[in-house]
């Protein structure tokens, strides 16, 4: 990730050579082994990741005892990922499909529950991210639904050595496990600074509700100092790739199977923010960023809100995988020195 | 902690003052709160963490569930940690307390199923170390257990930017909060090359048997190239000063409660693999670790090995809790850069 350059390089590929072409077992395929399958090696991948989906009732059980509570899905999902253990197979390659199988099926499961619906069978037949909005919906997704979600996927799968990839590879380098480390990463992943809020960028365009209340509602934000959500990002300063690419995969899902008029409002919006931002903030550069379209791709997909970090979740926990591997290579521990500077030689009364 | 003057400071005491005086409520006030506390404070945050220390029902029905895996002890405590978020107090300062009061609740009742027994319910006029050996056997500890179990909590309550301690620090940074942070930290400790194997080195002692063997049986293992294990340390390299407190609190430990003939043994052991070190390995200056007293210790107080890195959990979370304390006053993401050295601008086929 050059930020400086707005690159993203997925495997050797830039993010939009590849992420609205390669299905989601594509990219982690190449993620993990380096290299792009070829049809033998993709069908038996598919085929292995699909195995593993079913959830241990250890897991099932707490997610149906976690509903009650209706904790947060994050919260949840870390939980669900801790207990992974107890039924995981003993190849390292089988447990890390099994950990990677297994996430979507826990957040759709504990999603269902929530509603007060049954948790869903997977369906073998389908592909890990069409499988993923079955679990959900109980309905075969359009093909475009599909594409959609794959995109996002790819999009979000890796990111540099974020906080929770850091993460992952802490707890990894002292010769821990898979699950462990992952169950670290999701802890990190859901504060705020970092697996962050994709809602309310929406939000603002639901409250904006249409075209001709757009301009005087962002002046109004702006002026008094208000933060526009899905603008701005600490390291893209020029432009964000992952922007860019689910901006496209948002208007081919929306043109197929979704709602254009909260499209069409959701970019006059933008341009208007960004014409707005830079008369207000000149200077500032600020661009439009991954969680805008994150959050109109998600919610064209029919996600709600609450599954929006989850559904990063699903999709980055390869991305820490793939780190995992890497670390695990390395064979060192990653333990920083850290300096003392408070008082000493204190006496015990 | 300073490895090279073989100094370990705790809330500005030096480890040798504090270890064998303090209670581990006193510890975890000072290392919490940066004082020690007067004796209302005192009696105040006992009564406070005491109060915490009955499982929620789904971490129960959790271990419940574990028990017929016979996980190892260390997953478990992590997948235990990682429900505590389902009755959490909403205070930061209540939800620590409740967090530290959890824990060996946990490990206890766990050790127990495994065993086909029932947990026990906690005692509120036993303070924390002498509750938890308590939840274990269903007896209450003589003064000179609890004294030795206080002392080893107290020596390894915290040393550094640890693994553990490091990856607590980064999930807390992303404003996430505690029960993930700890979570990501058991995940962390449980490897290998961090929270160890503290058995080993009192298997040899068994192996051993009899003080007239100790001699032929070291120099055989350490002509054969295998490494002792309780000797050396990778940062201390002049003098471990938790070994010689531990030390020290094991011969009082088993003095007044315990098989002096093990102590006298395991004491005979060393005294023999210290000579037998510096005549092989001349200048190499291999001393007798942590891990070589924390093993005879907490043989001594009844404690299964399969539970020594689980108690040492017990501890450190009070250290963990006492970094995200500090590092969410800070307030900043902990993410490194990172350099991509791959290949670039690959096409999809």
């Amino acid at each position: 990730m050059d930020g400086q350059r707005g690159e993203l390089i997925i495997g050797g590929f830039a993010l939009e050579e590849l992420a609205g072409k390669a299905t989601f077992e594509e990219t982690v395929f190449l993620l993990w082994y380096g290299k792009t399958p070829n049809a033998g090696e993709l069908a038996d991948f598919r085929a292995r990741l699909a195995a593993h989906r079913a959830l241990p009732s250890a897991t099932l059980g707490l997610l149906q005892a976690a509903a009650p509570h209706q904790a947060e899905p994050m919260d949840v999902l870390r939980m669900a990922a801790g207990t992974l253990s107890l039924e995981t197979p003993p190849d390292p390659d089988e447990q890390a499909l099994a950990l990677l199988a297994r996430l979507p099926a826990a957040v759709a499961a504990y999603w269902r529950l929530c509603q007060g619906q049954d948790p869903l069978a997977s369906r073998a037949d389908l592909g890990h991210a069409a499988n993923y909005l079955y679990l959900l919906t109980g309905e075969i997704p359009s093909p475009a639904r599909v594409r959609g979600l794959e995109t996002y996927l790819n999009t979000v799968v890796d990111h540099g050595l974020n906080a929770s990839t850091f993460t992952a590879r802490v707890i990894i380098s002292t010769g821990s496990d898979l699950v462990s480390a992952i169950t670290g990463a999701i802890g990190a992943l859901k504060g705020p600074l970092h697996g962050g809020a994709p809602g309310p960028a929406l939000d603002m365009v639901f409250e904006i509700g249409t075209p001709d209340r757009a301009e005087a509602i962002l002046r109004e934000k702006i002026t008094r100092g208000e933060r526009l959500m899905g603008f701005g990002h600490r390291v893209y300063k020029v432009y964000d790739p992952r922007a860019a690419v689910l901006s496209l995969a948002a208007r081919e899902m929306y043109e197929a199977d979704g709602d254009m008029a909260l499209y069409e409002l959701a970019r006059f919006v933008e341009k208007t923010a960004l014409r707005v931002l830079e008369e207000l903030k000149p200077g500032r550069n600020l661009q439009t960023n991954v969680e805008f379209y994150t959050a109109l791709l998600l919610h064209g997909l029919d996600f709600p809100v609450g599954l929006f970090t989850p559904t990063f979740a699903v999709s980055r926990a390869a991305g820490w995988i793939a780190h995992c591997f890497e670390q695990r290579a390395a064979g060192r521990i990653i333990r920083p020195q850290s300096e003392y500077v408070g008082e000493k030689g204190k006496m015990w009364a």
